[in-house]
């Protein structure tokens, strides 16, 4: 059975250690983390480590740490020529230290430590220097996913920004809507089916298809209106530049 | 039984038709569409009409027409002191002919033929300006949903412009994640467990809570790439004007 090893312990690290061990198809033998109490509870004390010697021989070390951490922690490891991947969507294999082969293993999600994720239905993209490495990824990916999906790092760092889009610049729409219901004592209850049905429509139609509303339909007097209803400045800007891009977006 | 006219051949009395049709609740009488054939094939011939004239006497007449026109249809209707209702999220009870009791009777969200939607899940909003009234509503309206909200046209008009960013400018996202995915040659799919979960997320959590990514901690590494990434003006704009906002309002 193929042997992983997960060193960090932020929201990635969590759910994949979570899964991992919860899985017969490859063997989790280490999690590192520099504070062991992060997976107190979780991680049975004698897989848990928080030196790199401690460090046993496995097939893939998994690398789940900030961006802006990936060189230093590769560069700690006390191997050479093993295969070491980062979990980012933004960064190239070349951050990781070139002592040891470099890979990407990317579950792209948004991840709380608060919220249950299937990890079945999250996309894990991988990326190696060669096929015997992919196959590695290959395996230990489809052990936790239905879906794997190899790309480059260029198309991964594109995948990122388009996540940006999907996700974080969507949840803020969320945010929004919800300062503008509270303002008038609205239960943000009510807009729950419409973000529901609106993420629901895209899974069957191309989202320029899916697109209803003012904008689209070039309604000024509504736009109008809104732009009166809003007093801060930012909103209105918000409302404009994306009413505009909506517009010039048309099918 | 309530007795139930649809004047209006769009998306939502569409949906409202064929809801109607389907319920033994309430007793939809008839439906007028200037085109008859709008419903050919759904709406049973004898309770179809394109004439006014053709009006008989119902509890209620909901309008489900374009907010411009809502003030030209009412003021054709053959009849005085019926209860008429508008369907529209945008329009205040004034838009409707004085010579009926107005009404609003909107629901809250986003319709397109192609696509079916369950009614029972989606917000009725109403409005009177008697307790009568309102009780032929809030009876029609739960026959055919379980969520049924009295609102005023303040509140109405608020939702209604939240409603734009939380199902337009929403969709407006994917619309700009897909066409990034498209120029990198990635499968929009990739990104559909992503908007999945973004969605489910608020059904549980405030938005501000939930929100993740490179804007919320400022990681302006990961924002300046993005940047560079992005060659089209217009994305690069919305792309920091909506990270600034995700900052600003950070929790």
């Amino acid at each position: 059975m193929l042997k992983v090893s997960v060193i960090g312990s932020g929201n990635v690290a969590h759910h994949l250690v979570k899964v991992f061990l919860s899985n017969s198809k490859v063997d989790l033998i280490q999690v590192f983390a520099r504070n062991k109490s992060a997976f107190s509870g979780l991680v049975p004390d004698e897989m848990l480590i928080s030196d790199y010697a401690d460090l046993k021989d496995a097939d893939l070390y998994l690398v789940s740490v900030s961006d802006a951490a990936i060189a230093d922690v590769t560069s700690m490891l006390p191997f050479k020529s093993r295969l070491v991947a980062h979990t980012s969507g933004a960064t190239d294999l070349s951050s990781i230290d070139s002592q040891n082969r470099a890979a990407s293993f990317y579950p792209l999600q948004t991840f709380s430590k608060s919220k249950a994720v299937d990890m079945n239905a999250v996309p894990i993209c991988i990326e190696a220097t060669s096929e015997d490495d992919l196959k590695v990824l290959r395996h230990v990916a489809k052990s936790i996913s239905d879906q794997v999906y190899e790309m480059n790092s260029e198309q991964r760092r594109a995948l990122h920004l388009s996540a940006v889009f999907a996700c974080n610049f969507t949840n803020h729409m969320y945010a929004i809507a919800d300062e503008i219901c509270r303002v008038h004592n609205i239960n943000f209850d009510i807009l729950k089916p419409l973000i529901a049905e609106t993420a629901e429509k895209v899974m069957h139609l191309p989202p320029l298809q899916a697109q209803t509303g003012p904008a689209l339909r070039q309604d000024q007097e509504s736009m109008n209106n809104h732009l009166n209803l809003l007093t801060d400045q930012n909103l209105k800007s918000i409302y404009s530049i994306l009413s505009k891009s909506i517009h010039a977006k048309k099918l």
